[in-house]
């Protein structure tokens, strides 16, 4: 049987290493960054601009909590899975539901089961499960979907994290399981061929992968370096397409952040991707493809950018200040996008001022621009040989500050 | 002296008539739908979209009473007119501030030398009257300007429209005068060319145009069809490059309006474009492009866009309706906008029942495009002198219902 996702490694350095994941909608090279379409939608760009040349996007993540509320995944699935809900033909990745349960809702209760939680919209009682998950990304039908986890807290003590390591472990299980047997039955919304046919050949496209979902495990164990370890032995012992760390990013500091991910990534398999879920700020990116990471998700490029933060090659630029007034220039002198090429700091700025929708929607598109570059340069770097030189440069860049 | 502006009639059915208009910023095709650019930006409408075939709008529209608030005409001027400020280099029509005044600010105080009223922004003290606004246009640079006027309530009685009638036509010349003073003086920001060069022959375009701002005048007078008459008359008589209908869809009775457009709009210079301010439906232009209009503007697309209502070709669609839950149709099956080619109604509904900032963007195109491809059907049809039919189908479609 052919497998629903490949993994190709293309060039290393040190750590770092770029490559390439076949997936059922097509190829696409990392470190990759993934705009976030929480509710179906990267809030504010249209999905022409992820496609145009400037963000070029291969993949985006969607929120299967935010999405199984609403519309509800029976609606997605009577039109025809998310991919043709939404009007994206390129890959899409889910998370499992598991980090928002325990980031948005009230009134959580944990069991062995799953988790019974009050919904952030309604107050509606609901539950989730490995389960119920697996069940909402099928009907999605998304390109990879993720393990159902349990996310402790950034400062979790030992014993709360290894009983929510285990307890994560045990899901893994489960889910991989409910996966398994979803893609036996058909209830894959996204499939791009007869995932049910009678033969592997049939199943066989002529990329080599199998049309159905691929699945990714995750690793948690908060900053507890031995409850990582084993959360990652434990994970790679059910087997999954892919792999990520999740549980980083919630309020711990930086320095153990880059700690964990610089112990964990490089013993993840290597045959495999690596996804760093929720990271993070360009400079986290770059640095944490120097520990071994391939895929990265963050909401930060439209967040902020809605917030009037744009993200440049010398570092962070607050569309609000008083000097930007009847400043020409574009936001990043160094960069291409669209925005850039048309737009000025002061046309930008008097647009956030008046409360103009069109400044949500540029600054986000400059910052996912941003990002989206920022991982191209990263790739040719570390093909060229210069990521070591590239990452002492745009860490310069990023700290001397905008003029 | 060469011409600002110039009118050609292309073709006439009754009193529809298609011409083209000239213009510093190269020609376009009347009738013609001018999209609402309050503040410099379409609310929600990337220019890339509007230069887009679906939409390919050739003219906008901005508010100088906005603008000169916030962020100031001296910013704008300081950052080379308009055009270059918000990065559109087709033509910009401006208004004159004197709607605004009426409809927007509080305690307002007319008088023969202008309007004092407080600012609807910080409650600032604001002096307009008709010399400011030519200033304050000069410095946008718009390519077209219009004289500042009096804009009384649209059920005014006789003796207080002929008042405010009377002091429009004294504010025209004023604004005619101090218009030309400062072409002279080189004021306009908007230059395409050296407008203060020492002969005609150094101003004239390849195109036969100046290179200098077009003034538009208002007829003024309420919906009493002899002080319109009067209006029109003194208006011609100060000279205009076009000639614009104000004070109409302000409250008066629908049928009150086209009544005083098919009385006035024939009797317009014939040689000049007309501009109908404000108007309206998708019916509305058609219909009163049958009594002779060229030129609209309208917020409708864009602000029931952002309230969830879509025009289409069988009417009004509105997005909160539960029955487009699953609905995997276009917003209009007969519209071929890059919303309408891409979403579904089932998708545009959940990002707006969600409160996503897309909902509104993609509404807002669709309506552009709605009312700009209504245009341009309306230009076919009188070139190949079908009109009257394209008339009659037009109105029996948007009255059919959205099935």
């Amino acid at each position: 049987m052919s497998d629903a996702l490949l993994w190709r490694t293309l060039a290393r350095e040190g750590e770092a290493r770029t490559g390439v994941i076949l997936t059922r909608r097509g190829a696409f090279e990392t470190p990759v960054f993934m705009p976030v379409g929480t509710l179906g939608s990267v809030k504010g760009v249209r999905f022409e601009e992820l496609e145009a040349t400037d963000l070029d996007a291969s993949i985006i993540l969607a929120n299967t909590y935010h999405l199984w509320l609403r519309p509800g995944h029976e609606v997605i699935r009577a039109c025809g899975g998310l991919h043709k809900f939404i009007g994206w033909g390129r890959a899409i990745l889910t998370d499992s539901g598991g980090f928002q349960v325990f980031s948005l809702s009230d009134l959580r209760r944990v069991s062995e089961g799953g988790v019974e939680f009050r919904s952030h919209v309604d107050g509606g009682l609901c539950f989730l499960s490995p389960e119920v998950s697996m069940e909402v990304q099928a009907a999605l039908g998304s390109d990879i979907v993720m393990a159902f986890d349990e996310c402790p807290p950034g400062q979790a003590a030992h014993d709360a994290a290894r009983a929510s390591m285990e307890l994560t472990a045990r899901w893994a299980r489960r889910s991989r399981a409910r996966f398994d047997e979803l893609q036996r039955e058909g209830a894959d919304a996204g499939q791009t061929r007869d995932a049910n046919g009678s033969s592997d050949e049939a199943r066989m496209g002529v990329d080599g992968v199998s049309g159905r979902q691929a699945i990714f495990g995750i690793v948690q164990g908060a900053t507890h370096l031995d409850l990582r370890r084993e959360s990652l032995a434990r994970t790679v012992e059910v087997g999954f397409d892919g792999y990520a760390i999740g549980g980083l990013s919630v309020g711990e500091e930086k320095e153990v952040m880059y700690e964990v991910v610089e112990r964990v990534a490089p013993s993840m398999p290597s045959d495999a991707p690596r996804y760093l879920m929720g990271v993070g700020t360009p400079e986290d990116l770059v640095e944490c493809v120097a520990r071994g990471v391939d895929m990265f998700d963050c909401v930060m490029p439209t967040r902020n950018g809605r917030n009037g933060q744009a993200f440049t090659s010398r570092g962070k630029l607050n569309i609000k200040n008083a000097r930007w007034t009847t400043d020409t220039r574009p936001l990043d002198e160094l960069c291409a996008c669209s925005v850039c090429r048309r737009h000025s700091r002061a046309y930008l700025r008097h647009l956030y001022m008046t409360g103009e929708m069109l400044a949500a929607v540029l600054l986000s598109h400059h910052n996912l621009a941003f990002f989206l570059d920022t991982m191209r340069r990263v790739r040719q770097a570390i093909r060229s040989g210069e990521f070591t030189r590239f990452r002492r440069e745009f860490l310069v860049g990023t700290g001397s500050g905008v003029e």
